[in-house]
């Protein structure tokens, strides 16, 4: 039997600007709040109230969009003087998510591509880009979902990690997606979140995300996936990514690293899904992603209560690089990598 | 160069029952306070106020002491069915840590060993008993170090999980113990440890120790072990132990096994350190032992603020099983079993 499943709006144009849910409040408070100049935009992606790579690439795409529309330049050169600058602040925002640079880079030859154009109309051609971007987006998460759900079966026990849902998208979801669609499709599942430290995105927002479309979940604690995958009988894990080298080696949120390496151990198919925006061609192995350290309060004091003494020292990567080998296959808009190599990569996608 | 460290007393009499430094209020505030009967001694370590598997054992025989020490009987058999019934309320209050019933079964052997004693004498030696435990454990302690020790060399990076230092035993501590042995005989050696969700023993507590010891920690997430494993190369982990079957399939906090499986993949040696008084020969390998499930809210609610919606459901067992084949050695204060096995544990315990 299908089933209706609504997903909630993370991201949407406002009269007076961007209009963004702030993931900082969930699951206490579901608070839209309007990012109204570029500053807030950075400053959005900055302090992830805006997050999830497909997502973060929107939001920076809407906010060259935006810095454009309030541009007063009345040359040409003037005006993209004032976006490379805004594109420059964007791109200062996170380091490891390439869809950000990706988005940034799109928005840049949307402008050089229509130069041709008066002001006024190219920067109703950039507010064009954004929404074909978040358009598009939405469009990949419908793809990546009806590629995935092939995958999962009625009564599959699938684990996921962090949030990758509408919450991180444009759309349903890049890992999410695939769990939405086959809940869609009727099939059984049981679904396990660990909360994901620092920031619980799976704790808070994979779990309020599930909560809202009625779909059952387990959350639990990091340190309990490997004894979850063997008492409960974890069939599968689906994750998302923020950066894919060409290679395979994924970059994604701190600690699917070590559940793709207990995947291995316990012989679980561990599943990436990603739009192609996330690939990164121009890298060759995983080495060479940048991996973001973030402020050492969200380990010792992310609750507003001090939860470690703050006088000894800290490390708080956000992402870890899992190595291609490790991976069961990559799911994309555009088809599934298997046993992802470099080949195998560049064949899908050219 | 020896370096004279002075670990932290977690338990001790008090002239008004028994003084047990709350560790629920650490790193915040360092506060003892005193168990003046069995039910508050019940209560703190159902609560966590005394944890630890040895301290746990520790402070249940002291509770029996006190309550004894409290009784009205005039009769040897009215004062031994009041023992009974205290042992019975204490071995309620936590299932998995075998040292909490190993103490108690001790100090009802003390009771009958001794029913020739007049009650007056009788309670005497009970209290002596419970601090006859006390100093053995700070006995087996240090022989566990000194053990232990010896598999520590200069510039190791070692990484522990949870708490099993001073305030988990009646000594320097099980795995902490050989850390903080290997530092006061001078190696530098660099220690990370996990937070340990959901009560962040390792970030609360494990930091705070060795902060007051002066010996330099780094904190991380649960779920950056194996990040932290790769590009950090940590060389070797300590961990202790709440029950160990006669297999040598050992129980622990949870996360244990996964950060075991960690081990096995990136071949880092894997250490379990603990007393004889952990191992239970009556139960043949782990998957008979009871596993501790607490409550939801230490997961969505553990910090004073919702960390997850509360509509969701949650699995928050309190300990795994490392089985034996994952185990480098364990360390026991009358030597080192490598490669653990029926046999050899059998034949080092006789």
């Amino acid at each position: 039997m299908r089933v209706n499943i609504k997903t909630v709006e993370a991201i949407r144009w406002s009269k007076r600007g961007i209009k963004i849910l702030d993931q900082t409040q969930l699951p206490h408070l579901c608070r839209y709040r309007t990012c109204r100049n570029v500053k807030q935009v950075y400053q959005a992606i900055k302090s992830l109230q805006v997050r999830g790579a497909p997502l973060i690439g929107i939001a920076a795409a809407m906010g060259v969009a935006l810095g454009a529309s309030q541009s007063r330049a009345k040359t040409f050169e003037k005006f993209y003087q004032e976006i490379l600058k805004n594109i420059k602040v964007l791109a200062a925002s996170r380091p490891t998510a390439v869809n950000l640079f990706w988005a940034l880079d799109r928005m840049k030859r949307a402008v050089l591509d229509h130069k041709h154009l008066s002001l006024s109309k190219l920067k109703q051609r950039l507010c064009l880009e954004a929404k074909m971007i978040l358009n598009e987006d939405r469009q990949m998460c419908a793809s990546m979902a009806e590629h995935g759900a092939r995958l999962v079966k009625s009564k599959d026990r699938i684990l996921t990690h962090c949030n990758t849902g509408a919450l991180a998208t444009g759309g349903c979801g890049t890992a999410l997606g695939v769990i939405y669609k086959a809940c869609s499709q009727g099939k059984k599942i049981e679904v396990f979140v660990d909360e994901t430290r620092p920031l619980l995105q799976g704790g808070r927002l994979t779990a309020w995300e599930l909560m809202r479309a009625k779909i059952g979940v387990t959350v639990i604690c990091d340190n309990m996936v490997a004894h979850v995958m063997k008492v409960k009988k974890i069939h599968k894990v689906f994750v998302g990514a923020d950066r894919i080298a060409a290679n395979g080696d994924t970059a994604n949120k701190i600690g699917t690293y070590g559940i793709a390496l207990l995947c291995k151990s316990l012989k679980i198919p561990f599943y990436v899904v990603a739009p192609s925006s996330t690939f990164d061609l121009s890298i060759s192995s995983g080495k060479k992603i940048p991996i973001e350290e973030r402020p050492h309060e969200e380990i010792y004091n992310g609750f507003g209560k001090q939860t470690a003494p703050c006088h000894v020292s800290f490390y708080n990567p956000a992402f870890d690089v899992t190595p291609r080998h490790l991976i069961t296959a990559i799911i994309t808009e555009k088809g599934i990598i298997k046993g992802p190599s470099q080949k195998r990569i560049a064949r899908l996608l050219k």
